[in-house]
């Protein structure tokens, strides 16, 4: 078997999670198993090159700044190395360009385009355990990229489906995915498998055990991925297309509080409104989440919709500086908010789902400010405030 | 003109001394230069990734260390890039593998082979400033490999010889080569000019303001390098092949504690006798700097030599396991000596200059041990207390 584990930041933030993480990549090594660890960088060493950078320019380029933050995982991968090395267990660390790791030419949001394979067999080949640095690449023109948010887990993936490995495991400091984050729902139950399509939705609203891109990347791929804890030996969460056990109609309950809503109020009623709005956000790079639109009044109408909550002083100064002056009649925001959803296949043709989360909030007094459904998703707004109720009635109300 | 400039890790150590560099970088660039910048790793950041490694396995893998240390140059340029596009100035930092800098395998202190230098004049061409990752390279399987001690002096001469540059600047901590190391010889004086040759035998007798192999390479390609401060303004020294200033006889006086004397007595007098001693300490990697051989009693002889302080335990130990019992009579080793020196192309042709020497010595009442001579060197081991007397001494008599 050849085996993908991809062990994040907390995992190798010291000598002794290091040594930890190389123990128990050996265990699986001395089964007979070909091995091949992705890592992040240790601890908070990308903040701190963060900050080192900042430092000296407030603005650095976007190519140094990679060529800077690769230094974080090419330390891990070779403290990795040397640690399997000490317990006698020939390793070999490789970097972005030792891979080589291609991908498209994005300064910190690169793409992985395509992974040479014949170094990493050729290492496997002669038993070594083989340590890949995470969330770095290389450019057609040899620059150093990075993957952006969650890079590494994208790295592991990509690199599971090129070696056609036969697991991918990704190691965090949970045990798996939850029906909804343990600390705000104390009855949250963890869930054996979960599809990709739920797990696209958990992360999208900030149950982020996994990254977007990376489950994507593994949708595609057909890359069944195991999400489990690097400091205990429980199962963990098996993400795969089609889940075999019988599931509650939903998955899981997801509450994010990175939100704000963006309210622009007495809009013409007319074609190409909205376009115009979402236009010139848009151009700023500005991400709409959810959007509200409703009937004001004089025949004119209102939109609503939420942002990220950095986002909202540049989403108002935009539309402020853009929408000509005159096509409406005022703009505001309010950081007060936070989205509440509920996630699961069962929702799939089944209208019923999103009243029973409507009443669930009701019974509990939470008033809900947006609504937004998609295929096997249902969403709300609601007062910040509110957030942690609603979440474990909505959890209460599915039996989770 | 194309300049070659080099910084040590002291010069770019921190963030206040990385904006020195710079704005002295940019400065070049401005009269419309080209400038290629070397740099090491900041300040301690080596002896710091070194201690790491230790830490996790007290024995780490050549390889693997190699991987690791390369971070510490990437570091720097990818800094100064930064750096230097706060002052509004583009600049590009290019690690070996970018710029290629192939190597031997030889890690830990791999030679360099070739330097490609398509990208580097790409990036001149765009009137970029050029950092490069001093210290390290690639090897043909695309391992990285440092270039051991003094690297980054070497990889600055042999960008200056493959780029064919104008120039090749030297930049430390001290303004220029110096007759006496300043500290120890406080009438010592800056030399503006000395030659290849010179400044070999004062790198080897531990007047080290230039690493050996930089100052060979130097002399084979016939880069002309100069050597100054990154702190002040002040001129330098030039090195080159024949030099142009009427000189004194003697360039300079070196000294150097870091030397131990092994005696090994009773020796039969016989043919193959320094051959079978010298050869089982080549084995071990020890390198032998002055032999003395003296008639002992009986017809029996005694064969003394110097080597690094650190050598002498694995000498004796060496000696002991190695050389037959009865072949010798003792063999002990004593730290109590160090080397001083006088060089100078001066010399050639002169013996009454090492007399000159022997006397200065005598009227201080500096005991003489060893002697050893080279075309343009004259070498004596004193007792090590002796050391800083003996190089004054030395220095007054050459009026230098």
């Amino acid at each position: 078997m050849l085996i993908v584990k991809k062990f994040g930041g907390t995992s190798v933030g010291n000598k002794e999670r290091i040594l930890n993480v190389a123990k128990r990549c050996i265990e699986e090594y001395q089964k007979g198993n070909d091995v091949v660890v992705v890592l992040s960088a240790m601890g908070k060493m990308t903040d701190e090159l963060i900050a080192m950078a900042k430092d000296i320019n407030p603005n650095p380029p976007k190519r140094e700044m990679d060529m800077l933050l690769t230094t974080g995982e090419q330390t891990s991968v070779a403290m990795m190395a040397m640690a399997m090395h000490s317990m006698g267990i020939p390793a070999v660390s490789l970097n972005a360009f030792q891979v080589a790791m291609h991908t498209s030419h994005a300064y910190s949001n690169a793409r992985i385009k395509r992974i040479d394979t014949d170094r990493i067999f050729n290492e496997l080949e002669q038993r070594k355990i083989v340590i890949v640095t995470g969330f770095q690449g290389v450019d057609r023109y040899d620059n150093y990229t990075t993957l952006g948010r969650g890079g590494s887990d994208t790295t592991a993936v990509a690199l599971a489906a090129a070696l056609n490995a036969d697991a991918c495991e990704i190691y965090t400091d949970v045990d798996g995915v939850y029906t909804a984050d343990p600390r705000k729902v104390t009855t949250a139950k963890k869930l054996q498998e979960i599809t990709y399509d739920e797990m696209l939705e958990m992360a999208t609203l900030g149950a982020g055990v996994l990254h977007n891109r990376s489950v994507e990347l593994a949708k595609k791929h057909g890359v069944q991925l195991v999400v489990r804890s690097s400091l205990t030996k429980e199962e963990g969460t098996v993400v795969k297309e089609r889940i075999m056990m019988p599931q509650a109609e939903i998955s899981g309950v997801a509450g994010d509080d990175d939100a704000a809503r963006i309210s622009v109020t007495g809009l013409e009623d007319e074609p190409g409104v909205a376009f115009r709005l979402f236009n010139i956000l848009a151009k700023k790079n500005i991400n709409i989440d959810i959007i509200l639109q409703s009937v004001g009044q004089n025949a004119k109408k209102d939109i609503s919709f939420t942002v990220k909550e950095d986002d909202a002083d540049l989403a108002v100064k935009t539309i402020k500086e853009h929408l000509p002056l005159g096509s409406y009649a005022d703009v505001d925001a309010t950081t007060d908010v936070a989205k509440v959803s509920i996630i699961g296949s069962g929702l799939i043709g089944h209208s019923g789902m999103a009243a029973r989360m409507f009443e669930a909030l009701y019974e509990v007094g939470v008033n809900i400010r947006m609504i937004s459904t998609s295929e096997i998703r249902v969403t709300v707004i609601v007062d910040r405030a509110d957030m942690v109720k609603a979440m474990n009635a909505a959890h209460e109300a599915f039996e989770l």
